[in-house]
């Protein structure tokens, strides 16, 4: 055999295994990575308070506020109002009403809120919380995952601070604040807590 | 050129960017699709009542737990505790106990508990509610992205919902469930939910 046609089998074969690499290895890995990349996502998140001046876009807005309604509620009542704080000094004097938790330099603010219109009745009505609370995790979980850092600071059922909020953005009576998101582009950048711990949980075999 | 010269070029130029396609795609697909697999992730994620009889691996339980205590938590006070039921026969008690749910063919369930014994204090006690809501809603996300289905079924503060439970798994006095989550390999394929709203938002600039 001349040694031209060998180095064209040879070529013509490893094109060929290249080729299917590129074909089978894309997906392979993307579907592989999808359960790692959520699994990573919610090990590596962690609360973040402090902030760079760069403003978030209309398009990151968008994406956590979609991430918060999907979450789950019961009998999908969906009891949610998410009031989107930029303005700077609104920001502020929220920030000063929760003197512990160091939000000053947030750029932008998302105040979950249950509505009371769309509650269920009776006892289950507080399922409100449950499901504004899976809305919160849903926006912290976004924002890292859009490299952005968040801190969630409680609100309800502290009565001082859900009136001082209430005042501050303009709340109906039918809403009630959860909590306060503040976002903003990290700077800083604290290593996850590693949270583990084998005598939280127990197998009824 | 002889023609065996022309082929070899072509190939051996095929080749590099075979090389070159492979050893650049899979870093820059992953890179790029962290971020969409979570938000996907977030935004696909629908309750599942139905579920084949396939059991969970250890591996997949443990991924669901290390999930779930990841959640922030207020102070960082972790005051929860998880218990994982598998005894088929307690699983059908919870069931049971839980009419309008459909959570009868359920392999496992993961019971969400509050730890009394390490909440805050005074009216911040509450908070254990949104820190085991978060945890929940953790746990959801994971199990979508193992492809597992799974859904919620809320608990507390309904007191009959509580004292049941409570007995059929034997929890202390210092522990409230919350609710229980219902986990198997998915046997129906619902359609998510598109619960994207604007009314359901408004923004301060």
């Amino acid at each position: 055999m001349k040694s031209s046609t060998i180095i064209i089998v040879v070529l013509a074969v490893a094109l060929l295994f290249a080729v299917i690499k590129i074909l089978t290895t894309s997906k392979q890995a993307l579907a592989g990575s999808n359960a790692d990349a959520v699994i990573s996502n919610i090990m590596t998140r962690t609360s973040i308070r402090s902030y760079t001046d760069e403003p978030l876009t209309d398009s990151q807005i968008e994406t956590l506020l979609r991430a918060g309604m999907a979450a789950p509620s019961a009998v999908n009542k969906q009891p949610w109002k998410f009031v989107v704080v930029k303005n700077k000094p609104i920001l502020q004097q929220i920030a000063d009403s929760l003197p512990n938790t160091r939000l000053s330099s947030a750029v932008c603010a998302i105040v979950v809120c249950g509505d009371m219109t769309k509650t269920l009745d009776g006892v289950a009505r507080e399922f409100w919380i449950h499901d504004c609370s899976a809305a919160t995790e849903n926006i912290l979980l976004a924002a890292h995952a859009l490299e952005l850092g968040a801190v969630w600071a409680g609100i309800f059922p502290n009565p001082d601070r859900v009136d001082k909020l209430r005042g501050l953005i303009d709340l109906s009576e039918t809403q009630i604040p959860l909590c306060v998101i503040a976002i903003g582009h990290p700077a800083e950048n604290p290593t996850p807590k590693d949270k583990w711990n084998q005598e939280n949980y127990r197998v009824i075999e």
